[in-house]
């Protein structure tokens, strides 16, 4: 049986009201898929297990990503990690395959499947126009998953992309969130949005695997100077994805801005962007799509928010992000990973008390 | 009769200890000086008065900057302000004037100053050698201040330097935080430190001039929830300039991560970086010098701090940058500027209940 | 009597057509003005000259620029150098005055200058809306000018916007060319334009102020190979600022690509960037503006040209810029400056001699 | 037979001295190693072939990189494309793989090779410390080979760094240059290098696969306006890898500066880095290593140096990379791939007799 997210415990965090779902998926036509792999238990056997690993896919919509691309706007935050594509989204400002975020060592054979999707929809691909750009983003899952393996394949990829939906999205220890460890508690996948007073949506992914206990904030309560995990966390060797849609009308210039505002949610929940953890924003807009190579010169005509209103989203994108990373705390269940390390979920009714007692 | 610091109050956020005073001079070496501006009253005749200004400067330290420059690094979280001199510090790594802080529109002005500044102590600048690259930052004082007058000239730049010094720093309503506003209430200069477990002390001084008042929170505590200012503010166009100091060996690069960490000490009162806010951080290190033109081609040896060490000193910047923003809003007294402008001081007793009834 | 541009000596450099004047102001709108400071003889006496010095300013229209902006982006080639305004183009992707090129000592008083005129002609400049951004490239014109002095007054400024103009742009030692030396040669203000296939007009002024001579190439003729300068010239201090102006529709991260390929231009003339250069590139698009502070969310719908058809944009850059700067040689005329520093104009025949030997 | 490179062909290009064998690996401790693919003839069969394609790898050293790993900088010139590993260059400053270059759609299972193999020399990875930042460059081969299938293995990878060898370095159609087009010519891999007057050596190998055969230059000569390709080619889809290598004492951030002197190399050729080409830099430095998770705090104490030292190195940089492109295009053969498609060696006599005509 699922945890329950945060606000169904009955903690709020934030002014702004959310989405229906509460869920990246509010950005209408967003879709999330994820593979989770669990296997094996016990000792490492490096390359054999165990598996605590996974994969999980966000497609800003549902049909040819290569031919309509997003608009799009990446961020680092700390450089410490292995994401792929960033470069090209800088110079063009939009992606063209959909997200994926998996395990650390993971992202070339992540890669290698958004290729092989980018071509079974578009078999143009390299042959009669450019090759594609895959965006994958990971974290380091090695307490919990034999990191060596690399167990996420081509075919996780392609199912996590063929079970992608619109609606509710799965949280906690699913897809590239079921070996990730968040403040020393079991983290993993955490999703969450926002209505501005503009009337857009922001939504807001995380794979969260960052922080030290100490550290940990709901909302006002710091909760990390009175609960600790059972077991002590090694050094903070995390990182996180976090991924943001919106259907605002934003150039790529104005998702970066969004991206920018990304380390203020994660700070809420206490973190310090620790040097051994890779922090990375990618943004995107529904608002409009970019085709792939069309033959006329001015064919682009998109609405764009004036600035001034972007302080509505900056706050959308503060409250979403804080959110998401605590609702993967929230739904995230103690697991039993290689070597017997354990990750626990954190003790929600602790956590409820002492915020009731924090409000005063 | 000054008003008390946070931690006089009986306040504390962050949990590394502080250096002696509290304070950016706890890094040995570096000065700070001010200059403050307070003259008429009633309505704004702009170019005339009220005048709410003034100009802080900060040395790393107290020889010639421009034959020995301070390695340094700069970094921009929000850019929608107008700082002066940042191109040459990501190019060089170095600084070789001191850093000036004053009112937006009276960056100009203040540049010229620092070049009379600099020609003063080395006036082979611009003949027998390269010219100088003047460091100036900025926030908007314009709510109390005739800031169309730009009133801080040569002279004041020139005596905040000459009286700059080690030791205490005035807080508060004095030099560049005059006339500036913060959460609503009057901000202004505030300075904090912390000395990491390698023993290295990281110094913060701070221009803040940003937020809206219900997003203040003074460490856990959500501050603007419960208390708002008598009058309401204007929408947020603020700003905040952070300096940091530190006198691990750090090299550019790591100055540069040193002020990616700003942001989560900001966040951490409250902050969003709202889209008009600029804000900015310059960081430098007194562990070495960096003279001008040797004739070596590898006379640098600088000892460099490992990377993996990097972590304390993260910490060490966002309780200072977190402290020094809260320093300067305990510590700024209510001030009456142009037009009969109102910015009141932080009611203290009232935060100081609070802050006790959310620590349960 | 003013000497003869690159084309009309009869030497042409790259394939796309010039526009009409073959210089900035090719891009409707754009206005061009000079203040061209020259006084005194012999020794410098620091702060009182010899004055060989000025100021340029370039607007993207005729009309209020602050209430107005141009989508506009900065890049830096090597940030030697002391520009303001960029870190709000940047982020903003606008600008919101003229773009002065001046001395770089003198960069602290121009900015100054372009507050008073954007005050004067927006009064509600930080009284009821935000400052201003005043944009200021530099180069260091010490070797034939008191730089000390800083010469260039406010009113020399406003009186360069005043004399601004479409229409045929002079060159060579004026505003803010008439103190700086290129590849060891007199150089200055120079302009070209070129006209895409797509029809678009891309536009390069440039103040040239940078190179050792021995790597002035005049298209494939290695002209520095060849012909030295009577006098040599010290270490290379120089920098250079470049300025685009296009009537193509970009936002700004189209024009910060634009800027990207300013590089290639400046190295086709000889160019490695030198470590004492500073070298930046500004772009601005005059098909649409933004205007400041809409009350309307999504007011914006620009057209943007389709990423495809940068190529030919990318081109017109390149040779502009090239172009530019040959012309800032071409039009120089020999100047004897502080100390009797002599920088010699290109001696044109020689050159042209030598381009028809090469020519084969 | 093997093509001659270009200067025993008798043309000489730049001004300094070359290193012993004119090649990346005259850094002392520098090692290439190339795996080769050419299969297949006729139509192309997606998957299937023909194949013309491979991988080149480049280690700083030939010790534990993961243990040792070398100060490196990374700069993105025109970023459409693939690139891994960036953001952890430019965060840490280091490199800790071999450079691999490659295929564009072949560099996730080259990432993954580069996993296996620093886990093979490092069985700690992901198990008792962190993970680790496979660095992969590609271009787009698609004009001759079946870019679809991927025909670069793990076993090809680990082949070419057991290859890997100091002294003469293959050039041409070799390893990830086997399928390559530069300026309408069969390109391939190329290397030049430099020595300073400080004493210095640099470096450079290139991935050639760009341009326009009408923008060819060789040193001053315009190739590319007299000499046109027997076939005409598709737009310009290519892109350039560049690698600099050097043992001058430099920190990240001086290997920066050296990546930012690459496009003056790339100029010098005919390049304006066109929209579809993506073009990318590293840099290394073999004077010192830095160690992986070393328990003191500032063991670092490297030689850096002196700033004002760096046209020299600037220089040379520019000019390797020059020579380093050009010796691509001499020593590539004629090479027939996928339908048909042909990419015709350079005509060597007809370049040297234009040359000979346009030196006069």
């Amino acid at each position: 049986m699922a945890r329950a997210r945060m606000r169904e415990v009955g903690i709020t965090t934030g002014e702004l009201p959310t989405g229906r779902l509460n869920a990246i998926t509010d950005v209408a036509g967003v879709k999330v898929g994820h593979t989770t792999l669990v296997s094996g238990d016990g000792p490492l056997r490096p390359g054999a297990g165990p598996v605590r690993t996974g994969v999980t896919v966000i497609l800003p919509h549902g049909g040819n990503l290569f031919r309509e691309k997003a608009p799009a706007a990446v961020q680092t935050i700390n450089g410490f990690g292995k994401p792929t594509g960033f470069e090209q989204v800088r110079e063009l400002g939009n992606i063209e395959t959909p997200i994926a975020l998996t395990s650390t060592l993971n992202v070339g054979r992540v890669f290698d499947a958004l290729v092989d999707y980018a071509i079974s929809q578009s078999p143009e691909i390299g042959i009669r126009t450019t090759s594609v750009n895959p965006l994958v983003g990971e974290t380091n899952d090695s307490h919990l998953n034999d990191i060596q393996g690399r167990h996420v394949t081509t075919a996780h990829v392609l199912a996590a992309i063929a079970s992608a939906a619109e609606g509710a999205v799965a949280e906690g220890c699913v897809g590239a969130g079921t070996g990730t460890v968040c403040y020393g508690w079991k983290g993993g996948i955490g999703t969450a949005s926002r209505i501005g007073r503009t009337g857009y949506t922001v939504g807001a992914l995380v794979q969260s695997n960052f922080g030290a206990s100490r550290d940990l904030c709901v909302g006002p309560t710091p909760v990390g100077r009175h609960i600790e995990p059972p077991v002590t966390a090694p050094a903070d060797r995390g990182s996180i994805m976090i991924v943001l849609a919106t259907d605002a009308p934003c150039d790529a210039r104005q998702l970066h801005r969004l991206c920018g505002r990304v380390s203020a949610g994660l700070a809420r929940t206490g973190s310090l962007y620790g040097h051994g953890s890779g922090d990375f924003a990618v943004a995107f807009s529904t608002a409009y799509r970019i085709t792939h190579e069309a033959p006329d010169v001015a064919a682009m005509r998109p609405a764009i928010v004036r600035e001034e209103s972007m302080d509505d989203l900056f706050r959308a994108v503060v409250e979403a992000t804080e959110e998401a990373v605590l609702n993967s705390l929230f739904t995230a269940e103690t697991t039993v990973g290689r070597d017997d390390h354990v990750r626990y979920a954190l003790p929600v009714d602790d956590v409820l008390a002492l915020v009731r007692r924090y409000a005063g």
